[in-house]
């Protein structure tokens, strides 16, 4: 990113508008385009506003760009796109497309992140640095030789990861499957938006868990599927509520996130399991399992899979180094059919051709290497670690103001707020206090709960972070009462 | 890919019934699917066609399998899915959706070299293994230490690859540009999928060229686009055609492939690019510039890309690293204004959650490293000297069977067929005499013309494969005259 030099001869202001002048130059604000507003571009800058003013005075003078009240400064099409030119109308192609854009809420959260990068971050659903396998990896990719030829990959995926994949499934998830079951994906968010565009149609009823990181995703929306949720409780969704929608909307697949859901961190019980399968089998429903979190299990093993239970084929299910080794990999995995397997591979060609080699090659190293095992049990130490510490600053904290179940694995925590708050006034109020969080609604809950991610604040900004949302919601409290 | 071990003590035909009955009870063929056919068994696990009927028989005989007459040998119903259970109807679903499978051509083609591996391949659009600078990569990687942090990465792609990318683009394509102004995708395929995907809706009418990479991809078709073409001669695209077009259609954007045409090989003339870029601005319409071959360019200079004369923004500019190094690194990237980057950017999240950044590191490395400009010369004489290879072998061979004219960059030789034949007839006499090519209809043109990819085979291979391809032309010729 830019910035102006503060050891130059030029003020800020000149080599602000020179800077501008030639990006709108080399086509990046073309003619008629908004400029960002004069506060963002001085945050972004690091100057005062001031300064960006008398950029924009500069340039307005040039005749480069114009202002009118309200609509903000635009590139000038006098200027830069002289008539009879004319510049595509890219704001109206921006906003063509079936694709809907993200939730606003991540779009700010992301923004904030990007503009104060020094905030504590329980928003990001990812390792911190000290829990992903950073040295591990580097060291294995010094010492093995990269020599093979690096064509197009295997349409379904890198065949030696996918060969590691069977016996680590076998072994770590109870799933008997061969490499030809098994489809490689830029994590397992690749494989949801395969299933949801290749194996489902617009006008498609589905059921998903409420609340849901498929809310998260306007994924769905853009599929133009119908939504219909199911409630989780402590034990997950009701089965039958599964056969209930059926009846009533003709679902055509669930999407079920059953160990150490997100964002509730639930897992689903053991008797549901069974009774998920008995009616996915009833009514000839595929299920998909997506399961990212099971591997970080705190004490003891995992709940196994739905898919090893399934004697039926009623189960595509989804895994994913992102959450037990680093999500900056892509690499995630799904086990289905045959005909399936080879449909979604097929389509994904046309999507990207397919995924890097590189990046699974260091997958099937790290997965067969010495370092994996090792790797997990401390991952699930210090996951647990945070987890405690979190809880603890939240009794500390807010003891009376929040409620919540401790997670027995995964990297969430989900706090309903006893007061009624309004979301996004905390959020705002909470990233002006230097902490970021994902309010409730976006998993498609009321209003009132907050997914707390303890993986990737380091353990000292934990208490910080929990005080500086303790200080927020008090605030709106206040001000709240004062109001009454 | 596991084969029946000829050493052990099980006969040939048990081990196989053994393994196929552990391959259904894994799911991999879950109950009613279809099995491949005996005679394609037999050739994946390399054994007689009789071995596999042994087999079929032996897991019929234990009601695991059905077969009727006429519709293939299927996983039985009664014995895997045990009434009243009922398997998801996955053949359904592997149907639905709206996303088209690739073309029969395309899927068999891969098929004969999956089976085959012997086959000489004039098909796959990519270098060589000794064309790829696979040793500088390997060096490259082995020097580097991989320490960063392996999160999600920036959704417009890891920051320090665009910036090399924007001196790369001003050095070698004449294209100034900002590090915010540029998308990293999983190379030029992901690009065009995020522009007909998020730019375009269904029914909107878009120009391409004729022939095009473009009607390879069902991708524009399963984007519910309206295909208009532009006839292509021996300097590419007619300017007036577009106007044409778009009074005619109201065509929202163009496709082009300006430097070394795949499939054609042909430049756009330095008059007609002037004359797109009026005709651009003067209908405010936007022109996707793929540019994948231009620095394949044989001697001298390629022309320079329309974006780097572009005044007014009309073009998106998409290049890609997968011609000119190593197609596997799946590195490509695209020019646009802001506002389309962010868009494409936040869209991309949704279907993968961004690129790895690993192969995104060794790219850059690449790029900046002492190995760049040395290997680009010595792919552009190597290049140069298979293209006389394959022309000198085709001269030979069918001196008076085919047309051409040598393209001056790129990968590909465009051949008329000078006698009529049947396009699909062709390919499976040249895959019986060990040869792929992609017949023309794949690129929308009529039949009687054949693509032959110089890049992949190796020099040795290449008169080879030709003997092989005017062998099957011969026979499909002598054939015909038979029936006469
Ligand atoms: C339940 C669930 N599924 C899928 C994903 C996507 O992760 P990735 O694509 O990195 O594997 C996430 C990430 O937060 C998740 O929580
Ligand atoms: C004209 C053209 N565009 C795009 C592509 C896609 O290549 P990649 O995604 O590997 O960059 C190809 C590959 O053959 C091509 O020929």
């Amino acid at each position: 990113m830019w910035k102006p030099d503060r050891q130059s001869k030029k003020t800020l202001y000149e080599q602000i508008a020179d800077h501008l002048e030639q990006r709108i130059s080399y086509g990046e604000f073309p003619p008629g385009s908004l400029l960002p507003s004069e506060r963002k571009l001085a945050e972004q800058l690091d100057v005062n506003r001031s300064t960006v003013i008398l950029a924009f005075a500069e340039l307005r003078s040039m005749g480069i760009i114009e202002s009118r009240t309200g609509s903000g400064t635009r590139v000038s099409k006098s200027k830069w796109g002289a008539t009879p030119k004319h510049t595509p109308n890219w704001r109206r192609y921006a906003e063509g497309g079936s694709f809907l854009p993200n939730l606003p809420f991540m779009r700010k959260i992301r923004e904030a992140l990007t503009q104060q990068p020094s905030l504590i971050d329980f928003a990001s659903g990812e390792l911190a640095a000290d829990l992903a396998p950073v040295d591990e990896i580097a060291k294995l990719m010094s010492e093995h030789k990269y020599t093979s030829y690096l064509g197009y990959d295997n349409p379904q995926g890198y065949i030696p990861l996918r060969q590691d994949l069977v016996s680590f499934l076998a072994r770590y998830r109870g799933i008997r499957t061969t490499e030809s079951s098994i489809l490689i994906t830029s994590g397992s968010q690749q494989s949801l938006y395969l299933i949801t565009q290749c194996l489902l149609s617009p006008g498609d009823a589905v059921a998903i868990e409420d609340p849901s990181y498929c809310y998260s995703l306007p994924m769905f929306q853009s599929a133009g599927l119908r939504l219909f949720r199911l409630p989780v409780d402590q034990h997950g969704v009701r089965p039958d509520d599964i056969r209930a929608l059926y009846k009533k909307h003709r679902i055509k697949m669930v999407f079920l996130n059953p160990n150490y859901q997100n964002p509730t961190g639930t897992v689903l019980g053991a008797e549901r399991r069974k009774q998920v399968l008995d009616v996915a089998s009833e009514l000839a429903l595929p299920i998909v399992e997506d399961e990212p979190f099971s591997l970080t299990a705190y004490e003891g093993n995992p709940p196994p899979p739905l898919k090893s239970m399934d004697t039926v084929g009623s189960v595509l299910y989804i895994g994913s180094f992102s959450k037990i080794a680093a999500s900056g990999l892509r690499i995630g995995w799904m086990v289905a059919p045959r005909s399936i397997v080879e449909r979604l591979a097929d389509a994904r060609q046309q999507m990207d051709f397919g995924l890097s080699v590189i990046p699974q090659q260091v997958a099937a190293q790290f997965l067969k290497s010495s370092h994996f095992e090792p790797h997990l049990d401390r991952l699930r130490i210090q996951l647990q670690y945070k987890r405690d510490l979190i809880i603890e600053a939240l009794r500390k904290e807010l003891p009376d103001l929040v409620t919540f179940t401790a997670p027995e694995g995964g990297l969430h925590l989900w706090c309903k707020l006893v007061p009624e708050v309004h979301d996004g006034k905390l959020l705002d109020e909470a990233i002006r206090k230097g902490v970021v969080f994902v309010p409730g609604s976006v998993y498609g809950s009321d209003s009132g709960f907050v997914r707390f991610t303890y993986a990737r604040a380091t353990a000292e900004e934990i208490g910080l972070g929990i005080s500086g949302f303790a200080e927020a919601l008090r605030e709106l409290i206040d001000e709240r009462s004062c109001l009454d």
